[in-house]
């Protein structure tokens, strides 16, 4: 019998220890994968990706107990030797290579992708096709690191608005928005539905929580190959109760980028070094009115609109272009969306009915969130279930909810990997999600 | 044009800003739901519940300007009035009733469920049934915000182990573990599961950020209609490279469990007083072999052992039982499982190839855990599969990773409903989620 007491201290180091804690002259071990190999004769670079980075190692015959050729480009490698000061290597520390301790081989000769290079420079399908090697590039694999702050500040900053986290389930019997693009499956001979939204369970939340968020995948059967659909994708879901106006959600989600950006740039400050991110300026987000910058953009631009109740991907940019060069601000909140484009449950405007109390936020040309206030009355609820001809069926518990007493709310949903992208600079929310879901693509 | 310049103060005040900020004697403002309405004559006590507990306010006809059958249990109100001390309120604190606005009223004269009680007496169905009603007893849903420090600290602890957060997808041309238990659907007329686990992507991404983790619902179309199977949970997954053992796993896990039970007993006091919750003690936690433990359990309580490859939910007990009776511990690591019961990828044990280095955790009788360290080498990894008689379809990606370099790794899988039941002393898993799928139930 054992005993486990806690994390075991590793003695090999990760490169922020042997910046704070290594001094010149001290001999250190540490492990990682061997990035590249430049071969310059009497002398070898050997450089290792850590997860924190790259790490110099420097070989030279007579100083290492083993011969070059030992060491193989991809292997897992341990190496001992000496911590040297060398301002031209990454992070200004090299490592003079003494002893080598092989981890784990590479079985082929050859990498599919040239991973070492600066930028990887191949087609986006053949970076999905080779997703786990393709992204043992590091400026590849700095964009997630970039989405992990974003989702990571999401949650810290709701905690600290009183905020509770909830896992509400995928598989139901009915979908939250309706329409066509669900995807249907079997559950022990009974129909049901993958979520395309936690909509309905987390506003039930409200009455019990006041305030919930969730972090967590939704899916949507969407027949669109474009550079902005995904079938799968994370949502940043929050709702909140008690809400003097659904003014007080877009205050909420100007609140949380403001504390995304300052995290990023105190915790993943390497990474936005990589991929040369200049965040943009949150300290205030415009808003307008859907018809008004409908207007005001066809007038600026002389665009046509053609479709007066939703906006097209033209729009939005020609939109964010507006905000940014009127407003100087990369983001603007669009309201007042149609009430016939949104769905029952959103809060039509008491002063124009045919409008809701609803927003889109748009980042550098693209919707990146939708949300709004809800109906919390009971009645109003099924009397515009019925004026829209819906059935109740399947949403009795969402409905009963209401039945006994809901205080007004409402809140929003957040695309992960469309506000990576955007704020990352890339123009394909593939290139920002894992392992994509789209018309053609299941693996891996 | 208006500007959003971030979050909005509110005038009305939370129970902590009413304890931390407000004086005797000050006017302030509240809202919450009208929990109960106890009338005694000259004074009636309106109990509002508020996201982090009780307000008491005190009505008294000639103080208050609106009558007392104005306010209903369940309407949303916001109440102005003075703040008084009453040790015997809860908080010490308590409202003098003047101004009240209601903010929503329900519709149905009566809750279906006596949320107002101490201990909500109804049995596991009806509180399904009406989930969005029981879940505002104070103590039911005192079980979720201990659910949230427990996947709350398991992120902070691993964020500061140099972890990566991740996103996998949830529907996949293949399952991870393989076997009968899995959810299928139609994907554009291309056949597809649902995710069992993550396993398969978070080894591949072990070989890119080295440690990583991801928090998300896994689907397992169980047939066993029991009180500890779901089909729908929330896993706590985590995969790290470059270990020395399998016990660097164990390790880890002690730490977060050491880490999840400082958090709770720093910021949900209130929770764990309302539920009369004491926490483990996670100081140290024994670890034993399989085969070892079954003897000696089987020794101690005379237990006929019936299926040496793996344990039946009895011997889950009476290990536990064991550990805390002659180690003092609630958890046990148990060590060294048949190969036979655990999935290709697990790495037999070279000193006993009968045996895997793996572990599962047992958490008050109960199985929580389950981790171990997985094959890095190619040709191994494809022999295991190969004398299983597997096939490599569906995993071509996964495999080809391996042929790339990869190093020793391992990880675990921690079942979030499961951890909380037992640790908030339920013995139902449904108890501890908040919508639960099961055999027969796919609603609410």
């Amino acid at each position: 019998m054992d005993y486990f007491t806690g994390v075991r201290q590793k003695r090999a180091l990760e490169i922020s220890e042997l910046l704070k804690q290594a001094k010149t002259g001290q001999r250190v071990k540490v492990n990682g994968a061997v990035h590249t190999i430049r071969d310059m004769g009497t002398v070898a670079f050997v450089i290792l990706r850590k997860r924190e980075g790259l790490l110099q190692g420097v070989y030279e015959e007579g100083v290492a107990d083993f011969r070059l050729k030992d060491i193989r480009e991809a292997a897992a490698v341990e190496i001992e030797g000496v911590l040297v000061e060398n301002e031209k290597a990454p992070n200004g520390i090299e490592l003079r290579m003494e002893k080598v301790r092989i981890l784990s081989e590479p079985t082929d000769e050859m990498l599919p992708l040239a991973i070492g290079k600066w930028k990887l420079n191949t087609s986006l399908e053949a970076k999905l096709n080779y997703r786990s090697i393709a992204l043992r590039n590091l400026r590849e694999r700095a964009k997630f690191r970039i989405q992990e702050g974003l989702v990571r500040s999401f949650r810290d900053f709701l905690y600290g608005q009183g905020f509770t986290e909830i896992h509400t389930p995928k598989i139901g019997a009915k979908g939250a928005e309706g329409g066509a693009n669900i995807f249907k499956l079997d559950y022990f001979h009974r129909p049901a539905v993958l979520a395309q939204s936690p909509q309905f369970y987390k506003q039930m939340m409200v009455g019990v929580f006041d305030r919930v968020f969730e972090t967590a995948p939704v899916f949507r059967a969407e027949k669109h190959n474009t550079k902005r659909h995904l079938n799968e994708y994370t949502s940043l879901d929050f709702e909140m109760g008690y809400i003097d106006g659904f003014e007080d959600i877009m205050a909420m989600e100007t609140g949380y980028l403001q504390y995304a950006m300052e995290m990023l740039e105190r915790d993943y400050e390497n990474e936005l070094r990589l991929l040369k991110i200049t965040l943009p300026d949150v300290t205030r987000i415009p808003a307008v009115k859907f018809s008004e910058i409908k207007e005001l953009v066809s007038r600026k631009y002389g665009h046509q609109m053609r479709n007066p109740f939703d906006l097209e991907p033209e729009e939005e940019s020609l939109i964010s272009r507006y905000a940014k060069e009127e407003w100087g601000s990369d983001f603007i909140f669009v309201t007042h969306y149609p009430s016939k484009k949104r769905p029952f449950y959103a809060m039509d405007d008491p002063e124009d009915t045919r409008y809701t109390l609803s927003f889109d936020l748009l980042f550098r040309g693209m919707e990146i969130t939708t949300g709004g206030q809800r109906i919390h009355d009971y009645r109003m609820l099924t009397k515009k279930l019925e004026a829209r001809g819906m059935t109740e069926e399947g949403m009795e518990q969402y409905l009963d909810t209401f039945r006994h007493g809901m205080p007004p709310h409402g809140g929003l949903g957040i695309g992960l990997e469309r506000l990576t992208m955007k704020l990352v600079g890339e123009d394909n929310v593939r290139e920002t999600t894992l392992f994509p879901r789209d018309l053609s693509r299941l693996e891996p």
